[in-house]
């Protein structure tokens, strides 16, 4: 089987006062994807069918699956009529650390362990991200997501589905990937980076939805020390952000932004655009 | 402890092109929440802290672990530093039914079954709703979610949560709740119904958001016939909206809206205002 095209159409009513109209549009599909290390799932993600290669990579780097791409011996996609399995292979070491958490662990969902303990779980440690990032001019911040709204194809056909894009400074959006959910646009494309080369320390990830807890989380855990976002951040994301190091403006538009931590990576100059 | 407010301020630089002025926002906090039975934890999510009640018996009800809340002997609401639980104790054979479950098939997540099984689980079986449900005029659905807009003081603080509300039809919106989740303002809402007497097939849930595969299943666990979405279905929500029997009426604004299945409960008279 092959994956689904990531939209669909779909023949609709418009209704508007005293007229219906048949009208097509176009809907963005979304397939059950499994994540599957050494025959075993892991997790599974509602999630538009693209970039499922990146997402698989992405997934096990920001969920601390994996620390580093060489440890994932090979990745396979198998597209089936329920959904599609990324089937990964891990290192031997590697594979066994996982089993043996499972073993202990078991993951915070169904599977025995009390509610104390699956709280404990739900938050995890992050890396110290302070003295990590570039510093970018004000104006840099404010075009970010405007530059965002140029990369978003599957957006402009249903306009339904985030985009998480990587910002250069001196370079704008260099990568972005583009889901039905936040957490999986963000996943591919910090999939797609590793896979290309680009190192998160050096710019910022922009984000077209709100800052929660799991959104700092990943971009944390792939190593940005700035994230731009065109809508509010969570009270308990803003204090992971705060305590990590990491740089978050959100409400950024082209007009301005709210900078609500680590205001060290933003240079006061207004007329230095990237 | 007493659960944490579920709006928090802080403070922000507010960065314009040449000023920098420091403002205080309201952001929504957001918390873990555990659904533990018996004991034994369920599932985790990350929520707005109000309504766990309602939301423990929401949830339990659209993920199908009990079918009547009479099956759920005594909820009890934990706080701790680190989340919330919602402790129930299930009437005996409910609790064995669910004991039963997890022994055989331990849920999707993490638990040593296979991609292809895990993946079979991810969509569920819903009810047939064809026939259940009233009547609605067409300007009633192009109110509903311009009337949703007065119902939610969460959202006008921090602009950043989502509500979803319950429209009867001659009655408009009677009841709401919000959530930084979606999913979680929905299962809110329908153990609010549930404990207040309301039942879901008489009117149609009103929705701030995207209207995803999970907003299908549990609006059709909840019994009603007709979904009012602001935004876009996905092209496999619309698929189980459409087999399962539910009017699915989405990009609903004042203005208007599409119409994307069983158009037999939208009766075709424009000046019939609720």
């Amino acid at each position: 089987m092959t994956l689904p095209t990531p939209t669909q159409t779909a023949d609709a009513l418009s209704v508007r006062t005293g007229s219906r109209v048949q009208v097509t549009r176009s809907l963005p599909e979304e397939t059950p994807v499994a994540m599957v290390y050494d025959g075993t799932t892991h997790a599974v993600m509602m999630a538009s069918p693209s970039d499922i290669e990146d997402f698989a990579l992405g997934f096990s780097l920001t969920e601390g699956i994996v620390t580093d791409p060489a440890q994932i011996a090979e990745i396979e996609v198998v597209a089936h009529d329920k959904g599609v399995e990324a089937r990964m292979w891990l290192a031997e070491d590697r594979g066994e650390a996982l089993a043996a958490r499972r073993r202990t662990l078991a993951g915070p969902v169904g599977c025995g362990l009390c509610g104390i303990d699956s709280l404990d779980q739900a938050i995890r440690v992050l890396p110290d991200l302070t003295g990590i990032g570039p510093i970018l001019s004000e104006a840099q911040v404010m075009s970010a997501t405007e530059d965002l709204r140029g990369w978003q194809p599957m957006h402009d056909l249903t306009r339904a589905v985030h985009a998480t894009g990587f910002m250069l400074p001196g370079q704008g959006i260099v990568l972005t990937r583009e889901d039905v959910g936040r957490h999986n646009a963000l996943d591919k494309l910090i999939g797609a980076m590793n896979r290309q080369g680009i190192d998160a320390a050096r710019g910022a990830f922009v984000l077209t939805s709100r800052v929660s807890v799991e959104m700092v989380q990943k971009c944390a855990m792939a190593g940005a020390g700035i994230i731009i976002a065109v809508s509010a951040p969570t009270a308990h994301a803003l204090r992971l952000a705060q305590g990590a190091g990491l740089t978050l403006a959100a409400f950024a538009r082209g007009q301005g932004f709210d900078l609500f931590s680590h205001p060290q990576r933003l240079k006061h100059e207004v007329s230095d655009v990237a």
